[in-house]
């Protein structure tokens, strides 16, 4: 039994002149995937009639469900909605329930409904309107023959919130399809060709209908098995026979068999051990802080973070001493040792992680190479440390320290309770 | 004199299950429109033949220039590097720069030199090598009749490399064309129907050559002005009539006239005006830091910040009085401005920005709703408060406190120094 094949097309000039970066495709497509929906291909077009229509043509021609996204938007550059009107041979009229959610909404926001808004309110008559609670663009659902297609607003929460609630449930409807499921490996410290060699045989051996891909990321590489089968409970016992033997092969690589952010393994660990974290960042300027408050309930294990961008903090947040920071400089063992002992006292916590290093362009006052990051983490007992050299552009160079940062600290909290699987 | 067309196919499975957002596909488009390169199309397929085949015949019929990014690596899953050999009817021959840099990496790294590594130094006899300094896959450049079909690696800082260093001075080279510039306008504070209402008449007197695009973010709105033309002076000044009448008309929403991001607009008037900066950041947990330190620099004028993300950090680090907390709530104006005050004392700046508010999702002991956001920005001697109440989820929630409180700041600083044009 064959999958739902599916493109995304994305409208939009500033997709195409590369002001905007594409993340509503992704989304999309996960949502897509996790329902045994294919997607095919996908496609950005900018603001062009022509374009538009030859996309629609080309990919109705292979695909039995398009969604689009973008070009609803209220002003002149948006022409996505007539066009899909005068595409399926509709007519323009104004809906009365989106009518009123918009004037609701402008009242809630304090704006005039002006004349221009009311066009707003028109959708086809021939398609299914979809509820857009957060915004003003409705999305539309077209039937051609046998075939769907979907138009979205452009703005990433608004097309989440209409997918969710009205595309995604009514596309299960729809469509029928077999499992499609996928399980994980999480692997940092060495790289795609070890892994590749390490595994080899398992990979060769595995049946037609699961396939092996390698995501490389931020000094680590995520292995994926994907499974496709129309008996779900035996697709995943199988995939989680290979997996099991992929993670027991692979050894103390294996950071998490599930495909969740460093950040949310910490948050699991701390969480099950009851235990608290705290941050001293220099050159991060606060990004680890962010990702580890990314996830709701971060407040139950991560009590804060100091940054402390100048020398000046370092010593007078942290208790980091003058002489450490002038005889060994702000970017040496020394100094990240001392911020992560103020850290833990400073901040209260069971767990405490510095880092300080230099992410480049290179300064006239820097002592060491550009690209020299020292980390440290410690419990009341113990300090460990570690520098890393990376050779990367500023932003790469940061990205790098956060993903090694985070590894570091699993690794610590893992000593005693390690989540490698035994071979 | 019409514009290279170009179009752009990312290949990975990675792309179409949406594990990966797309980022190098706008890293390019800018690269080439500012060089007058007009991207038509984006494509991505996954690591499939047919996939691969049919996106390249269809994009080389309206295309003179096909960049494809991604399926390079070593594993198992990447296939593109045999296919475009095929494709363009050549031999895989090793070739020895390419090797003595494989080999040269891999000492730099302390990994063996694997038998299938090897592999990665055979390239097709009929293309141009493009040096990859950074990794294993080099780029590679096709000539098919007057066209140009450039492959690069899937990871965005090998690929950015690639370009710079490679492609296009090449592109330059090889193709000519017509001038393609942009102005902007940077607003906040109105949505796009407001400001197309406003500014009508301007819009719809724009001459042909030079189009009008609008570009909502996160509290904001962006308006894109761009012309093309043979004569570049004179296609600069036109553009900036017209920015400049565009501006004069939406007055003090006009927060720039470039396209930088606020940490830079931030940035710029600090340095200039030789002043410094500190943060207390609670519910969006370093991430206004993280913003304000992207920019290489920012230590002129950037100290720290404390990540105050439990109450007992706000009180113990900031000074914030337990009887505050208690009487009116961590979201409060009274606790903002207590930690407002703590952070200008502590962090010894200048000025001084706080955050604190409820991102959600819902918690039992939650006493405001979800979405209230407190801000205060202060000097040494006045302090301004604002509260906000927003309505998406907990990451939207995140960006959204991270703009508004970043537009606050400049708000605050542009008091004696306005940027905004004169009407």
């Amino acid at each position: 039994m064959s999958n739902i094949a599916a493109a995304i097309i994305t409208i939009g000039d500033e997709l195409l002149i590369g002001q905007t970066i594409d993340t509503n495709s992704a989304w999309i497509a996960q949502r897509l995937n996790a329902m045994g929906i294919d997607v095919l291909r996908r496609v950005a077009v900018g603001d062009d009639r022509n374009a538009i229509t030859d996309a629609l043509n080309s990919e109705l021609a292979s695909a039995s469900l398009i969604i689009i996204t973008g070009g609803l938007g209220p002003t002149a550059d948006d022409i996505t909605k007539p066009l899909l009107n005068e595409y399926f041979g509709g007519n323009m009229v104004v809906n009365e329930a989106v009518l009123e959610h918009l004037k609701n909404l402008f009242i809630k926001r304090h704006r005039p409904f002006l004349e221009r808004n009311l066009k707003q309110a028109e959708v086809p008559d021939n398609c299914i309107v979809l509820h857009n609670q957060f915004g003003t663009a409705p999305g539309m659902w077209f039937n051609k023959e046998d075939k769907v297609v979907i138009s979205l607003p452009g703005v990433p929460f608004e097309m989440a919130s209409i997918m969710e609630q009205e595309a995604l449930p009514r596309l299960k409807q729809t469509f029928f399809s077999d499992a499609l499921l996928h399980r994980s490996i999480v692997t940092a410290g060495e790289g795609e060709s070890f892994i590749a060699e390490a595994i080899q045989d398992i990979e060769e051996a595995l049946p037609a209908h699961i396939k092996l891909a390698y995501l490389p990321g931020a000094g680590m590489v995520k292995l994926r098995l994907t499974g496709r089968g129309s008996d779900a409970d035996k697709l995943v016992a199988e995939l989680e026979v290979q997996q099991q033997a992929i993670a027991s092969r692979l050894g103390n690589i294996v950071f998490a068999l599930e495909d969740i952010p460093l950040q949310e393994i910490i948050g699991k660990w701390l969480t099950a051990n009851k235990a608290t974290l705290g941050l001293a960042e220099s050159c991060t300027g606060g990004y680890i802080s962010h990702h580890i408050t990314q996830l709701a309930g971060a407040s139950n294990y991560f009590n804060g973070g100091i940054v402390c961008y100048q020398d000046e903090l370092k010593e007078k947040i942290l208790g980091v001493k003058r002489e450490t920071l002038e005889q060994y400089d702000a970017v040496s063992e020394q100094t990240v040792t001392e911020m992560v002992q103020g850290a833990l006292r400073v901040l209260h916590v069971d767990y405490a992680f510095a880092i300080t290093g230099l992410l480049g362009p290179a300064s006239p006052q820097d002592k060491s190479p550009v690209g020299t990051i020292w980390m440290a983490v410690a419990d009341k007992t113990t300090v460990k440390t570690n520098v890393f050299h990376f050779r990367y552009d500023r932003e790469r160079n940061k990205e790098m320290a956060v993903s090694m940062g985070m590894l570091m600290i699993l690794k610590f909290l893992n000593q005693s309770k390690p989540i490698t699987p035994n071979p």
